[in-house]
């Protein structure tokens, strides 16, 4: 519980309009997307990078834990106040798009920026932001940043850590701090901005974001490939792309979500199918797109496909995206508590992967629908349980433990794009050694040497 | 001086082989591209990763200095001995290419190979290795991971830290970490990989890289334009990228560069021309390699250029590369030392950057030669002053301060790809507040608490 002491403070600072600790604010800002609950003691709306400072310095004094939050759309916990304190959300002042500069093709934004807005403003102006996570519609900037989301477009265009070029921040003792350039090259001092991608608001807040925009490809095509088995969708994903080819996106569901999504939408999917691959490839030229397209049919043909099948039109193409896009919502019929992970291994390591995902499928009679972003190795993982049973869950959670050793034993990580935040901190130790855990440590201490931004994230 | 315990015990660790602390071979490793001059106490070539660790945990114990060394092909001091102790080199042992994995598009290399035997190892299956730094022919990728190496394909492609995907390294006190994974997602845990790349030798010995690789583009075309003034030229460097065409170089020379390399070589070269700007594009069909060319040759003219010439041929190309390959050896007609930066602005200041560089050079009556990589806001900016005399050496650092400053007024960077090593510390304070300046030396202390890795670099 805050004193009110520290109440009227940050009151003074930011104004009564900006600052609250009512029961409903309190509700309204203790959730996230793992349906985790944790009240803060405060929530308040920085006006600017100055306000930021001042709170940040108060906090620092007196202890007080201050947990940055964006839309609250993460997946593992990385905006709950787990610790209580303060609430630092952007939404209502820091959240306009500052620059678009189309001489050097960059954006600056302020953290409380959605995706979809930056989007489609840079492509008013033919430009282009590749980033797109899931939460696109409603996931800000600066929590992309934080946990360095990935998206459908990683394996053409990289991930958001790709497109941070400049950050400005404001450490835990208030002091603001600039890192990087609206250059490609900038190798003076530490890569300040390269520690703070990722870092789950537990080292600075971020009070600016440069970013690195494209010219919009003219150009993009859908294909869809229907493949008889896991094996030999995977096969195709990887050799497609080890022979040159980069899509923007190679999706792919199993032949479970295929179901789900047939049995609640009835598109007529191939229930029978092993995997449903979905690519989309781009470009500023109709006959390097074209070339591209040829290039993915003959692989996937090559690789066992049954059927290849590609968008004619606008509408086609997202016919084709339906069943993906609708995969995570359509899954539910297997159970109704979805522990969802991401982890992401080499590409040549799928096939492997899916088939141990199987076994551990068999091993505790639990429905595991796979889909994602196969294009860079990255598999959301759904093991479903019947949410009521806690003896379920428990089992649900040894199934999770199982397939996590099994990704980092092919060379993957935990987390391909959620992040660790709460809910992965306990399977730090099967990624990382002690050394490793204690340089994040004194890593950690090095920005906030008081523990007081976002305290008890990632493990640390 | 080292105690003779002290050698006595790292001889234990390597064997006799691989310790020195000759004259010879204090000479042979005191310098680097800088010409200034640090005799170590010791020349260490460590055999494994486990050499390393135990190196390091005894002079951690002993406070002995440590500093990695490449080929000590540096710009900046960086792999200068300036507080003595010992020399970690790689060339010996630690200089091989561990896989190339052509189903991940990944090379794995120990920190001793040479940039380009990587290039030419990865590009018999037919992949690429982007990052291409003047030095490429003798530095090692140890070396350009640890100053985050530039070169002329960044415009494009980006730089090191663009490419490093994962590390494996060895703290001050002997624990061996990994960082970061063989996929283009992976967000658990702070990005160490991050902070290590740039960081100069200076928070941990990096041991092992594994680095992103590309298809090879099948086609480049090379193309020049020759400019009236370094105005036009420059409007049309960045004109041309907003336009949405990214040639993978955008080399310029500025007058007094081509009437350097004309006299020594007699080429024909414009003599009268502002500026020559030399363009290469690249990409696996022909048609998009011609529709680019297409596209520059258009921004060139509307720009100003008087003439535009595409290569027709390889040896075209090489003839159109030679007056950029030879420019900086050419220019020493201007002095016998050449004080050479590597400031960075963003592309659309470039014209600006170079005015106020024109005034520099009247208000002290120095010629200042200028060529480098436009396509990223890159300018080798040469000060060239007459060596013997130490009164034009003082006003060449004069002019060169100022040159700093008006970069950084731009927003730009003290350096583009050299690093700041010994030679750009003085200059640290006109670019980062002490708060930065304080968070570098916290950042450092969290990795190095006893200062035995590369002391005395960065301005820390």
């Amino acid at each position: 519980m805050l004193e009110s002491k520290h109440i009227d403070f940050l009151k003074d600072i930011v104004g009564e309009d900006n600052c609250f600790f009512d029961k409903a604010h309190k509700i309204a800002y203790c959730y996230d997307a793992t349906k985790e609950r944790y009240e803060p003691d405060c929530v308040v709306f920085p006006r600017s990078e100055e306000d930021i400072s001042s709170i940040l310095r108060y906090c620092n004094e007196n202890a007080i834990a201050v947990v940055p939050r964006g839309s609250g759309s993460g997946f593992t916990g990385g905006s709950l106040p787990s610790s209580g304190g303060v609430i630092l959300a952007f939404e209502k002042h820091l959240n306009k798009i500052k620059e678009i500069d189309i001489k050097n093709l960059v954006a600056v934004v302020e953290p409380g920026v959605i995706n979809m807005d930056l989007q489609k403003a840079v492509e008013e102006v033919g430009l282009f932001y590749p980033p797109d996570p899931a939460s696109q519609d409603y996931s800000t900037i600066g929590g992309n940043v934080s946990e360095n989301a990935g998206g459908m477009r990683a394996t053409k265009y990289g991930i958001t850590k790709d497109f941070v070029m400049a950050l400005r921040a404001v450490l835990p003792n208030g002091e603001i701090i600039k890192s990087g350039k609206r250059t490609i090259k900038d190798v003076a001092g530490f890569n300040t901005t390269g520690i703070l991608v990722g870092s789950e608001g537990s080292l600075a807040v971020i009070s600016e974001i440069t970013l690195k925009l494209l010219p919009k490809p003219k150009y993009t095509k859908t294909a869809m490939g229907i493949f008889p088995s896991i094996e030999s969708a995977m096969n195709a994903v990887y050799k497609t792309i080890a022979s040159g080819i980069t899509p923007v996106a190679m999706e792919f569901l199993d032949n479970l979500t295929i179901r789900a999504v047939e049995s609640k939408y009835k598109k007529g999917l191939p229930t029978d199918a092993g995997a449903i691959l979905i690519c989309d490839v781009d470009g500023s030229l109709i006959e390097d797109v074209e070339y591209q397209l040829k290039a993915v049919e003959e692989k996937f043909l090559e690789n066992g496909a049954s059927e290849f099948k590609k968008a004619n039109s606008e509408s086609e193409a997202k016919d084709i995206w339906f069943s993906r896009r609708n995969a995570s919502q359509s899954i539910t019929i297997y159970g109704s508590k979805k522990l969802n992970e991401d982890i992401t291994v080499p590409r040549s390591k799928l096939p492997e992967l899916l088939e141990e995902i199987a076994k551990v499928s068999k091993k505790y009679d639990l429905k595991i629908p796979c889909f994602g972003h196969t294009g860079d190795g990255n598999v959301h993982t759904n093991v479903m349980v019947e949410g009521g049973s806690k003896e379920q869950l428990e089992i649900g959670h040894k199934a999770i433990e199982e397939i996590f050793q099994i990704a980092i034993n092919l060379g993957g990580t935990l987390s391909g794009e959620h992040g660790i935040g709460l809910s992965k901190a306990p399977f730090m130790k099967l990624a990382f050694s002690e050394a490793e855990m204690e340089l994040f440590r004194s890593i950690k201490r090095a920005f906030d040497p008081n523990n007081i931004l976002n305290p008890g994230k990632m493990g640390l």
